[in-house]
């Protein structure tokens, strides 16, 4: 069974648990209290030198880091992963779009506002990293106002990666007034068959 | 043929030259002054929205951004990305951890001291940067301790990614003293095969 580390309010954390519960795979949550410091102790980092959440344990044991490596990971052969070179090397662009132009931006404002209740003190800083997160959504505007999903006319990795933190985005102060197909391509993604939203931190829904 | 849309002197352009030459596809290099605002123009923006470089357009005219995505498009079927799920999957592990936990440190402080001149102005802002700099070097100290090269004993498209910006830290006021694993990796790198120094703007070595 695959093990699972996260914190349940994170993005990066839904993300694997998305496409876990995608390929109907079962795994255990453990919940990891990044604010108390649990991904930074001695037996945390032994497992995660980079004391980040998610960590993936694999069923035989062995760890992977990185949300993003775990879609990639999880995905492959399924249909969120497109086999055609070119339309996959696009899923790819998104994924570290992702990581190096949004969720710096805007999940981090969202953590500094929500949960270390910054909102006020950091005003300035959250002003100035905001320049930053409407550019991202402004990439992204552009995009789904040509196509219905990131990468094209189906969901793939890209929509997990990017909806994990855009969905939420308002929680951190942001206003997605201004991207209308954004907020369209939000309700598509969220309608998706089998779709399961965060906080997801079981195999199965409760019944 | 390719073109490659690139500025000499970033770490995330050579990548992908990098891997041309591995493959020896020949390319067209097209240089962009950064510092000129020539990756925000409307020209540049109708390529790659997120206004940066590199772009790389395919010998049929797609484009394609994000240095990482372009040494997963360029790697595949190659040597450089293993077909084994874990091991492939590694790679990807510290792809992302480049582009997230590395370059915005590593790169960024280079760039403020070496290009924009801003050593002393900014220097509270860059030793906090530091502070994850030297973090993610600690990472890849831990693990080069243990491997030749950072995804096992042989050389993936994670140690193109690494390198990029490791051998010049120095530039931004790094010390590499305290990381002897780095050190010898670096050295280690730059001996595999066909081994294109930064900048790297041609298809060819002029001869």
């Amino acid at each position: 069974m695959y093990t699972l580390y996260g914190n349940a309010i994170s993005g990066n954390c839904w993300k694997p648990a998305f496409m876990l519960r995608q390929r109907r795979l079962p795994f255990r949550w453990v919940e990891i209290d990044i604010l108390q410091g649990a991904s930074r102790t001695p037996a945390f980092l032994a497992m995660n030198p980079n004391g980040r959440v998610p960590l993936l344990q694999l069923p035989d044991g062995r760890k992977l880091a990185e949300s993003n490596a775990m879609l990639l990971h999880l995905g492959e052969g399924t249909h969120w992963l497109p086999q055609d070179a070119y339309d996959r090397a696009k899923v790819y662009e998104w994924l570290f779009f992702e990581q190096y132009s949004h969720e710096p931006a805007i999940a981090t404002v969202r953590f500094w506002v929500a949960r270390l209740n910054k909102g006020e003190e950091w005003r300035e800083k959250i002003a100035a990293t905001m320049v930053q997160g409407h550019a991202a959504l402004g990439v992204m505007e552009q995009q789904l106002a040509r196509t219905a999903f990131l990468a094209g006319e189906t969901p793939t990795l890209a929509d997990i990666a990017l909806y994990a933190y855009t969905h939420v985005a308002g929680e951190g102060g942001y206003r997605l007034d201004g991207y209308p197909a954004v907020r369209g391509w939000l309700a598509r993604f969220a309608a998706v068959p089998g779709f399961v939203a965060m906080p997801c931190t079981a195999a199965e829904d409760p019944s």
